[in-house]
């Protein structure tokens, strides 16, 4: 079986952290190009743009997309038109009607379109989700709670309309709540904290329930000064479960379990693998809607000003 | 053909004013009960919960749910569990993960589910629908002005956290946009105005752009006195088409143009008799997503308080 010719599009940090070591350690895939608008990739030919790169490489067959949300549709209609395979980065657009669009375009080309949640891959999340498959939850909370200044030092466009705020990790939690609970859950009533000089939420309070009223309440604050938090507790009738580290590790009844070695983006680009060889989609939006849901659906609160 | 037996969920203004006349006109339907917290309809069994009318009156086919949003989602379930067709009242629910699902169950027990949109159903939708197939559109502004305490005098709850605010009225211009448009369009930035003392918006400013970079302006306001405008311009290579008035008045090149008279809510349901009839769902969520993506993209200006 040939390897995927893959490139990659929007080269910032991301990329060299975790997308081009798990690429290197996957013999599915071999790295042909890069596109960014200012950065390349060491050893690899590097265009300043999609089109650019597209034109001058032959036989790419898959490209993964990087760059920030906004610009992330342009490249993703540009790539399915010429009948590329496409991994889109979470969040998988800058608005839902964007990724509604992708999905078809996807569908009438016939290639693979994948929305990437990382988080989903935490070592925590099947055995979470394998044990409330066969123990219903009676309630769930979550708790998102880290230092923004120690995440993201001085970046501004986090902050601009559109950036999400807080929203940007919580939108982990919230894909790693859709895919283990095993029913649907629909927000009722949220509040989102606004700093007096910002544009985009610091904290937000969200308040879900299942079809059959079971509760999920989850907190994402970025002001969190000390111990971070990255974590969701479940009950059930048999006992508690608990996930932390982001879903890095898992307690049932208190008792911590073994796990897995963390391996998120190496089992994101296995799973896309898996798609493009068998010609199917994997395109969820959930996590995304339940935060739309919150924007259209929260109280707004304006709080304190933030400066980096 | 026999009638389709439908029941009424949610007795208000809108059900007396276009729902009953419509339906009384239509012999494809057999009125046959209504459920309703505090209200029924002359001449017509009644019961306080939809649940209590499904189980004392045999033989319901459809029903119609015309009670605010937040409480569509639980109704159609139950709706949709029985079996029954079910026709929304727009917007077809609170949030739009409620409607994903709901269009899921819909589709799961193989009944018709259709998200009614009354201002698609305007005399001048469907010409200018067809004039601009013909006719390339090169950019629109729509302006969706009016005085709310002409239209929405002292509702409280149109002020909430999810009420919508000026997305009430501004839902249905998206939805004739979203139909007489050959192309789909995507938010590139907005701005909501909050007064100081609400929790819902009363205008925004919202622009889009369809994948060739059309541009389509959108002002909603609710502090519009003297004359009201329900406007839709469209630029196109040969001339100007304009909507006015909601969609009840169309001028082409500056020539008022012939209309069909005015039968929003009899089209309503001579559609959703169709659907019924052919096995078929009907569910278009796109402009609520289109208010969602304003809602999540948007940035929020506080602005005077608003009083009734």
């Amino acid at each position: 079986m040939s390897a995927i010719k893959l490139a990659i599009v929007g080269v910032g940090k991301i990329v060299h952290d975790q997308h081009l070591p798990a690429i290197a350690a996957n013999a599915d895939f071999e790295l042909v190009a890069s596109a960014s608008r200012h950065n390349t990739v060491p050893g690899l030919p590097g265009y300043t743009s999609i089109e650019a790169m597209l034109a001058a490489v032959p036989g790419i067959d898959a490209v993964s997309l990087c760059m920030p949300p906004q610009y992330r549709y342009q490249a993703a209609q540009v790539a399915l038109a010429a009948g590329k395979h496409v991994f889109l980065e979470k969040p998988p657009g800058a608005t839902l009607s964007e990724v509604a669009d992708l999905e078809a375009l996807a569908a009438a080309r016939g290639v693979t379109l994948f929305t990437s949640w990382h988080s989903r891959y935490a070592p925590a999340v099947q055995p979470a989700k394998a044990y409330l498959a066969a123990h219903a939850p009676t309630a769930m909370q979550v708790r998102w709670k880290e230092d923004v200044r120690q995440w993201h030092p001085n970046q501004e466009w986090i902050w601009q309309a559109g950036g999400l705020g807080v929203f940007d990790p919580g939108i982990n939690a919230l894909s790693i709540v859709t895919e283990i609970l095993p029913s649907l859950i629909f927000l009722k009533r949220a509040t989102l904290e606004f700093p007096d000089n910002r544009d985009a939420p610091i904290a937000a309070e969200l308040h879900f329930q299942d079809a059959a009223g079971m509760p999920v309440h989850a907190q994402f604050d970025w002001r969190q000064t000390g111990p971070q938090s990255w974590d969701i507790v479940v009950q059930t009738a048999d006992g508690e479960l608990k996930l932390s580290n982001g879903g890095a590790r898992l307690w049932v009844h208190g008792v911590e379990q073994p796990l897995e070695q963390e391996a998120e983006y190496p089992s994101l680009y296995r799973r896309f693998a898996e798609l493009v060889r068998a010609g199917r989609a994997d395109v969820d939006v959930a996590p995304l809607r339940h935060v739309a849901d919150a924007f259209m659906l929260g109280q707004r609160k304006v709080v304190a000003a933030f400066h980096d």
